[in-house]
């Protein structure tokens, strides 16, 4: 059975509209977000618009014994949705409707192709607020990022994606569909198939429907930049803020080569001598916000710290500008940005800081670490161009070495990023053979064809 | 091979003082706390030590074929701890150490035979607590309510279970180990295992360790006790309040019988005249406490009920040992608790008791509710006698009927109680039969020879 063929079969299924096959238009689906990974050519791209389409492509290539690749905006990190055995690009794009806003159960019922924002946007005319906050949260969709459990600036107060999905419908390899969860809090009729499709990566079904929890607007917000001469005393100032019974919103660390690199980009004011900057936000109530903010000052200056508190939203905006423009920064410097996601319990924090300065001296790297300190999870970032072989060797050792040392202080290889194909060949250092195996049986008995996002996480 | 051979060889990894065999010992171990259950004595209880012992009595089981029950305190209300096939019963209970306390990343970790309530008596000092407290905290072991993914009287502001579960260590049944989870507040790295075990009720591995996260006390606490003279006022109130934007910490409900039967036993001064009472705690830091209170207040009031504030904590430990009294007040009142756990979205808790009371009078059965209004978890309880047949009959098509209106009003079968061997069959009701066959591909591909808890949950 042919190429030509399938493509027919889906045209007839779905009609010739939701089928794309010009080649400059397979290309947009050739590649995603992240740097130094292969690209290739999908045979084909769907755009479904609803789960009865969906079902109808997964038999399609199960009849044609195709790869199928889920994709929203493409935006993750880690080369989830790069269709690396070509075949079939699943774009949920087109399935991008709020169902529901049920405010008395604060929860949201949503198609996986709306953006993150919009739904956000949609629910603060009730005074609420979906809290997971992948910096792509303008262009991300909700099916993308409960696929990758997306993190974001607010992992340490209000935890990250898994904990807000509450209910899925997806349709699994064999062509059925099932739903699980729902809109009550409390939950636990048999196994957790709800957290175990969020964070799947795409490879155990295509989730078609979500229910996601929602969450009150916090009324105040008071934002801070503290400054460090040096960069153990942020690290421990993180953990003593944590220490003091305070947890923030949201709590950012930028190391010099981050700092000096945003403000030439961006010009926004900050100061390009000190070694470290923390970005902190408290929220809540009024009284609750004056009260965190007056602990965080203490907990700063006793560590060396000097600290400032934006007066106004309009500092507010300008600090956290700062932090957003870390990333487009440091993409800037050289051609090719190597992102990483090294995650580490909070204590350690200082720890990883230091190892990062160390591996940058010795393989003789621009590492530019940014990331979000209160949860341990930092954003090392290499910068470098992928045409330099030798350079890239370097780089790839690096990377190697930052996984090692953040495994060996109790740390995960990945803590939002995902696996995808950028990590696949860690997993055993995480797990052993026997936990990899754990997960590989699972994916053999939903998926036995591996007919779902193949090529990824323990291919 | 015989009885007497696996229990020598038992005997031969652990030690004879670690294997019980006496028929009056194993008595102890046939039954749980769940009512109308049958009961099954094991061949042999075994209570091993360490992991590496649980792995020895793993691969004699898999030698002899012979199914593993795992067991904590066996307080689980769904038949899940109950050998109902014989076999070997596996006690956590010798594994009881708490091995770290860790105030700066804000973990601990367990064994698996640790009291709820002595590890948030150990956390106590570092100003700490571990949420999740179901009805049995001061017996139930972490591993069990791990297992059963225990909810709570906290679920609506602090979650369940599974919120706090971090990390855990699996013996697995073809006696491999594997760690999955950690101390990092982000982890996706692959599938969420740790969810997939938590709430597994022993049907895919025997969790030997256990990392949960604890977050700092609330420094105060405000409870008060709202009296209705109408069932709907009390379940509007509920939806109201959360609807202002305040989440109470706690926000239970129990209805006239539950009240009565209450004040008949414990003679706490709760009103017998009425139809309902609420039960809210609001906790935080004063200020916030006191706001939350005014605005709980105010909602009552307008909702027609009588509100009292506990002056100081004697009045507010009086209303929770009324409210801890219900289970064990209506257990009195008949040889049988029939104790079920239908659970709706918040906002239908008023149609859920009016069907309750509808069912109630239907069936001519006295049937208790009280429970976790917040979370729209009600405990309907029915009080009967197991010897009595023909009423017995009546009982199980009112929990048929019971579960059927849950499901119907958007809710699920089991909020906090589990499956086990007391609900398996309701199972297709919520995830048709592809939704049961997607977990039963799980359990065959981790369990293929059926030897942990068989006979509950998918069987």
């Amino acid at each position: 059975m042919s190429k030509a063929q399938m493509i027919e079969e889906l045209m007839k299924a779905l009609g010739r509209e939701k089928v794309i096959t010009e080649p400059e238009d397979l290309i947009c689906y050739s590649f995603d977000a992240t740097a130094d990974m292969p690209s290739k050519l999908p045979d084909v791209v769907v755009v479904p618009g609803n789960t009865e389409e969906v079902v109808r492509i997964i038999n399609i290539a199960r009849q044609f014994k195709t790869p199928v690749y889920p994709r929203g905006s493409g935006t993750n990190l880690s080369g989830g949705t790069i269709p690396i055995q070509g075949g079939i690009v699943l774009s949920l794009q087109g399935m991008n409707r709020i169902v529901e806003i049920d405010a008395d159960n604060l929860v949201a019922l949503v198609q996986p192709g709306v953006v993150i924002q919009d739904l956000n946007n949609a629910v603060a005319s009730f005074g609420l607020i979906y809290p997971p906050d992948p910096g792509t949260v303008a262009t991300a969709t909700m099916g993308g990022s409960v696929s990758e459990c997306s993190g974001g600036l607010r992992g340490l107060k209000y935890g990250v994606t898994k904990h807000y999905v509450m209910g899925i419908e997806v349709v699994l390899a064999d062509g059925t569909t099932a739903r699980f969860g729902g809109k009550t809090v409390k939950n636990v009729t048999a196994y957790d198939m709800v957290k175990l499709f969020t964070g799947a990566e795409g490879t155990l079904g295509i989730i078609t429907e979500i229910t996601v929890k929602l969450i009150p607007a916090p009324e105040a917000k008071k934002a801070m930049l503290a400054t460090f001469d040096n960069l153990s005393d942020a690290g421990d100032s993180v953990t003593e803020i944590v220490r003091s019974k305070v947890i923030p919103a949201t709590m950012e660390i930028m190391d010099q080569v981050t700092i000096r690199t945003v403000e030439n980009f961006a010009k926004v004011g900050l100061p390009t001598d000190v070694e470290a900057v923390l970005l902190i936000e408290v929220d809540g109530i009024p009284e609750v916000v004056q009260r965190e903010a007056d602990t965080v000052i203490k907990v700063i200056e006793k560590n060396n710290g000097k600290i400032k508190v934006a007066k106004d939203d309009q500092e507010r905006d300008g600090l956290w500008a700062a932090r957003r423009a870390a990333l487009p920064a440091l993409a800037q410097v050289k051609p090719t940005t190597v992102l990483e996601d090294a995650t580490v319990p909070r204590s350690r924090l200082t720890d990883m800081l230091v190892a990062l300065q160390q591996i940058a001296k010795k393989y003789n790297l621009q590492i530019g670490t940014f990331g979000h300190a209160g949860d341990g999870n930092l954003h090392p970032t290499i910068l470098t161009d992928a045409r330099d072989t030798e350079e890239m060797k370097r780089v790839h050792q690096a990377v190697d070495e930052i996984f090692k040392v953040a495994l060996e202080l109790g740390g995960t290889i990945s803590g939002e990023h995902g696996i995808g194909m950028a990590k696949a060949k860690y997993l055993p250092l995480e797990f052993g053979e026997q936990g990899v195996e754990v997960m590989r049986k699972i994916k053999r008995a939903l998926d036995p064809e591996n007919l779902l996002n193949p090529g990824k996480m323990l291919s």
